[in-house]
């Protein structure tokens, strides 16, 4: 079989996946939709606009063509943005054979469905779920590149699977886990977004670091609680993709999240806030959709039930930590029922 | 009953505590040897050498005799530094009775014996470790004193324990969960200092987020997995005495822990670092406990070894990272035997 391995889509997140396989494969092809952008990878080697100042491998080779870019390949990588990733994964599948291991490594929920990517991903390509193997865990992309040490997990309930995405990615520098929880992988990835936002309104609103471990920490429980009805295993939020992924995103002021966060705890409105990032906050309709979840579904959810009505509800995010911090006398442990714990552990 | 309460020892986080239980309570007595101390609290209402800057409340009373501070309190709550822990208990014991609560905030092991506070406090008091119960979690003592929102655990496998102690503690700022993990919420808030040594390590390296992200996340599975076997229920772990107390001291440049990890990271040999820090960090003597105790029990612990091998064998930190990238390739979940999971979730 050939040394051949693809990432769709040359964004920073995508390019940085594309330098870690180069260093352990011989061919690695980068597919992007613009010309100008696979000339300046093949030429120049780089990619200024996603990793200014880096040079990529000279066994990165980008195509706009998806045929040059996927066949002969035994795997592909596809890390398109959440909004994007249908429409990807649709041009991905009359090249695509059953036969070659599919990754994804897009944190997020598609817009309206808020179906999860590797449901969007198997529906597309007329496979199963789990033959979609999900790739998180803490990893800023200008890190990846700079050979900085990095760990993250790879997670599918085929282990074999699991097993070979693993196998595609690790070295030295980047170290991978494997999981076979990957619903709980891919709701660790989104909903940890909520808590960075969060994390942003509090460090906003000058409320100190033992404030802030404070919102990790229950948040992180809240949204495992949810994750749970959802049929995660509750660790996987303890893991890598879960606590890792929050920790790195919550403490860094790179992330839209928490920036979002703190320029509504300064007062800012959310129009203006959305105005000023002139991108996606992805962590805002997550918070949204969360909300309708844990309503359905009849789960507490304390910290997201906040930022949601500071966001959509007018609430002054002072009200708000007031309203957390004024709740019930409360234990800490929350009970995990003995069926979700058989369901993992049997 | 009265509405008295006392505070053993005016250091930072015993006098931080007085001024919480001032806002709740009419008398807060707060003990301390040094007579200057005692005078300064009472007269100027500062205690400038702890906590500069700070006026303390007006019913906060110092004093250095044991028996005014004791006699007729309905709670005494016990905040010495590890190593005089058992001097202290030991000087209150003549004016304990049994129906005064117990409760201690100390986080660390006693010197040569590696029991913890609550073992040693009950030796001396001649009660049931149960009835002394322990608080924790992520609270700097400037933060509390300046009515930053913050979160804390109090733990004792009595329920009615530990929820006097949540009234006794619970306000508008201040808030207290009840756990009853006793024996997780001491090691949670004692290992942790391995961690955040380790944490300090890599940023002294100059490694990033990514590998700070990781080493939290991986290490506290493996503290979490050493308290099990020393009878912990490892999600306290997850809670705020592990989780929420490990990201305040491994985010934060306050924490000795962190700093004398980070001078070792740059090269500083420890013997120097020692030198320059001019008190007891910690973290260091737990490491040596830890690794003792993970060779005696064959449990993994792998950031702790290798941090072992960087403080007492000349291992160079770089090759003490390489290492621990350069492991087996693992799965991320650890097996939770089914005999742990009953203990705690019958």
């Amino acid at each position: 079989m050939s040394d051949k391995v693809t990432v769709l889509v040359a964004g920073s997140w995508g390019t940085a996946l594309a330098t870690v396989l180069a260093a352990n494969h011989s061919e690695v092809y980068l597919w992007t939709r613009k010309p100008e952008q696979a000339a300046e990878i093949n030429e120049a080697h780089t990619n200024h606009h996603f990793l200014p100042g880096i040079t990529l491998p000279a066994n990165i080779i980008a195509t706009t063509d998806m045929e040059t870019a996927v066949s002969g390949s035994k795997a592909v990588v596809i890390v398109a943005p959440s909004s994007g990733m249908r429409q990807v994964a649709h041009s991905l599948k009359p090249f695509w054979k059953e036969d070659m291991l599919c990754i994804h490594a897009t944190k997020g929920f598609e817009t309206e469905s808020m179906k999860r990517m590797s449901t969007v991903i198997s529906e597309e390509l007329g496979c199963k779920e789990s033959q979609v193997v999900v790739l998180s865990g803490p990893s800023h992309a200008e890190e990846v590149v700079r050979l900085c040490p990095t760990t993250v997990v790879v997670a599918s309930p085929e282990d074999s699977r699991a097993a070979a995405a693993q196998g595609l990615f690790i070295n030295n520098d980047f170290r991978v886990y494997t999981n076979r929880d990957q619903v709980g992988v891919e709701l660790a990835g989104a909903l940890k977004n909520i808590i960075a936002l969060g994390a942003g309104l509090s460090d906003g609103l000058g409320f100190g670091d033992n404030a802030k471990a404070a919102l990790l920490t229950r948040g992180l429980a809240e949204i495992s609680r949810v994750g749970v009805e959802l049929g995660a295993n509750p660790l996987t939020f303890s893991g890598l993709a879960g606590l890792g992924d929050l920790v790195v995103t919550a403490t860094s002021q790179h992330s839209r999240n928490w920036r979002a966060g703190s320029m509504l705890g300064q007062g800012k409105p959310l129009a203006e806030v959305l105005e000023s990032m002139g991108m996606v906050v992805e962590g805002i309709r997550t918070t949204e959709a969360a909300y309708a979840i844990s309503l359905k579904l009849g789960v507490q959810m304390p910290i997201t039930d906040q930022i949601y009505h500071v966001l959509f509800k007018g609430r002054t995010p002072r009200n708000a930590v007031e309203a957390l911090m004024g709740r019930d006398r409360k234990t800490e442990m929350e009970a995990i029922s003995q069926e979700t714990w058989e369901q993992w552990h049997s």
